[in-house]
């Protein structure tokens, strides 16, 4: 069961920063499972099944890596999954507040489910999704951000708007 | 006056938390109001009534704490109840800075008011009323985080979309 | 070109929080720029051309002080207007992380642009535009938050919802 | 047993910081112990005595203060004292997580023992006795930061390194 | 090689909190080395040999855990013990920041070693070595805070000068 | 006046991180003295001496700057250079409210300067000079962290206690 890690998130779009953390958190389980939250709260800039394309895209060269979408409570889809590790990367002191929050949210519905926090190259310390969907709205460059699939992507959902 | 003070908040829903904050400020001040209030900006998930008929259930064996509703600007209502203490809770670093600036805020507005800060047990250290009705939502139980009487209302309040 | 900074912002309103920071800058920068940005994500209280007017209001005798809309990518306008200091005020903790992420995420747009970071008087230091227009729909006064001019509007638009 | 609470600190020296807490808590509490900490593991600036006479000196108009001096476990002396609050000023960041720790230990400690939050006046919220020492020691004027009696100590004590 | 983790640190005594970050850890990974810092810097409580003698104690029923002391470049020790992993428990917001640099130092040092950041249960989030020692030093008792054998020896060593 | 900057510090030893925020000042005022600070609280690691050249020495080729050794009180120090802007960098959260703190008291002493809060590249936002020396004295690689002189003076300080 240490075997398998599961990393959750929006991925509204994948970053570099999301990468990264796929990368090193790759290396340490020899199954890692991204999960692409179908968060039905909120309106996503990019939609479940173009998120899955994108992460697919750009993690088929990592071995163990695979993405898939899920609802629902998380530690209940790890159970499903046989999973017992949570993957979160940690990047600046508001979100390090808010993993707590959730990582111990968590650890209470299920106890033996640990949350293990990694922290991306500190290049990516500062990047978010929404600003990433921001600047390429507002018709800036976001190659620096993403990957080369995820900019043809953004691009054509977020500057239509700004030609 | 000293021996009036108010714990203003949302409490949608009432939490463990917020239980534990009103035991130690009901030890505190021999008369507490616990003040629920009528934000129109935000669309709650209980009713104005139904957090008061909770906050009223839970509290009611705790002595000298009554529960009321209360729109309009706090300081003017202490002013009614002839309350000079204001209640908060306090829990983590985000916390912290919106309660500073809440805190100062009414502080300009009337000097003569106090704010007195409680720290909730540490084990309801990151407990927040969203993630209680998300995970309620989402078919996880809530028995860690709120009071019997709360979950009851949760269940049925927030479990309907995902039977 | 390092003689015009530009200092951006929603100023939905602008508080005297806001004004310490334009009457420091305006020291250290022979020409600042004002911009209001025209978020066409958030609805804002006070329209693009209240919190213009309002801003020339409180600013026309600060020397060297011009209040602009801007619209795009803030580097963007920058290099139009040939500046290359972004000025920001840096009250708490929650707005020192947000502020470091914009200001690498421009740095990482046009490397020649510096952002200058002031500190306002510490009696703003928990002062905020949102808080300003809350109190005033309560029927609060804002005397202490915000130039006389700004008072009048804030109180015009935000205080018929609560007679 | 609610009428009695204690303020302790080491006060090396009191400021206006800590004067306006002094003022806030004894408003809230009949009876207000300050208690000057016999702490054996640092070397302070002013001796204990020195300490307890700028304290009283300061004091001595606020009715229901006292000041003590302090050693061994906090939780004991409350006791003694028949005290079950602990007064503590909250300022920033830094020192709210020292501030939880501390009051998490003592309610460990002693459970039926309440710490109590205060925020000084948002003027001193960055103002430490050490920095006010330190000032002192280089020839600068610290009148905006301690009451006159505490100044006059202050200069006898730090400036004679630089005359 | 990723079948070994090294949870490093001065254990001046080992707490409950670090017992439970290591019984976390040694879930996670085959092989755990608790690698007790020789630093020459600071004077310690408790002798390295002490140290070392807890630690075993408290880890001898936990499988795959050895206690070590080691000196000199953290990552110079991972590789000699063919470890990549290093383990670090992550508190509260100072902690945070701390962490932070030391990993991203050690990541600098040597790029294929990875920091795992894991939370202690909550009840253990404002806990440290320090505040233990000092609490036995006053004659306080320490029975909620490390397990039995190192509440031993912290009496022992801590309490003779108060007694 | 606006013309001079001081970027004050103890320099022990100068960083990458430092020179880092040299550069981005000295691009904003045509005039920047760096000024080394004779603390004589702390024992530094390197003599006042030594790090003036190695503040001169990497600094050489950067217009507009000079290096100088300061005691006593900044504002006074300011005052006799003709300065009215203070230069911080401004890496963590830690860092971030002691930098508040200091500017603040600085504004008191003398409210005509004014302090400028630049930020480093974010590759050096966790590097610290205390960690250089440290690295150093335990065998390690310094090469990321300083300029190659720094390095140098570095290793023949730090390194002759672990040959």
């Amino acid at each position: 069961m240490k075997n398998t890690a599961v990393y959750p998130g929006s991925f509204d779009p994948p970053t570099n920063g999301h990468l990264d953390v796929i990368a090193r958190a790759s290396r340490l389980f020899p199954r890692l499972i991204v999960a692409v939250t179908d968060n039905q709260n909120k309106t996503p800039t990019h939609t479940l099944e173009e998120r899955l394309l994108m992460l697919r895209g750009i993690t088929k060269n990592i071995p163990g890596v695979s993405v898939e979408i899920f609802s629902g409570l998380l530690v209940n889809y790890l159970k499903k999954k046989n999973a017992r590790v949570i993957i979160r990367g940690l990047r600046a002191v508001s979100d390090f507040e808010y993993e707590f929050q959730l990582a111990l949210m968590n650890r209470k519905l299920s106890p033996s489910i640990e949350t293990v926090f990694l922290m991306p190259d500190e290049k990516y310390v500062y990047l978010s999704s929404s600003m990433v969907n921001e600047v390429a709205r507002l018709g800036g460059s976001v190659d620096c951000f993403v990957p080369p699939l995820v900019r043809a992507q953004v691009i054509k959902k977020c500057r239509h708007s700004n030609p």
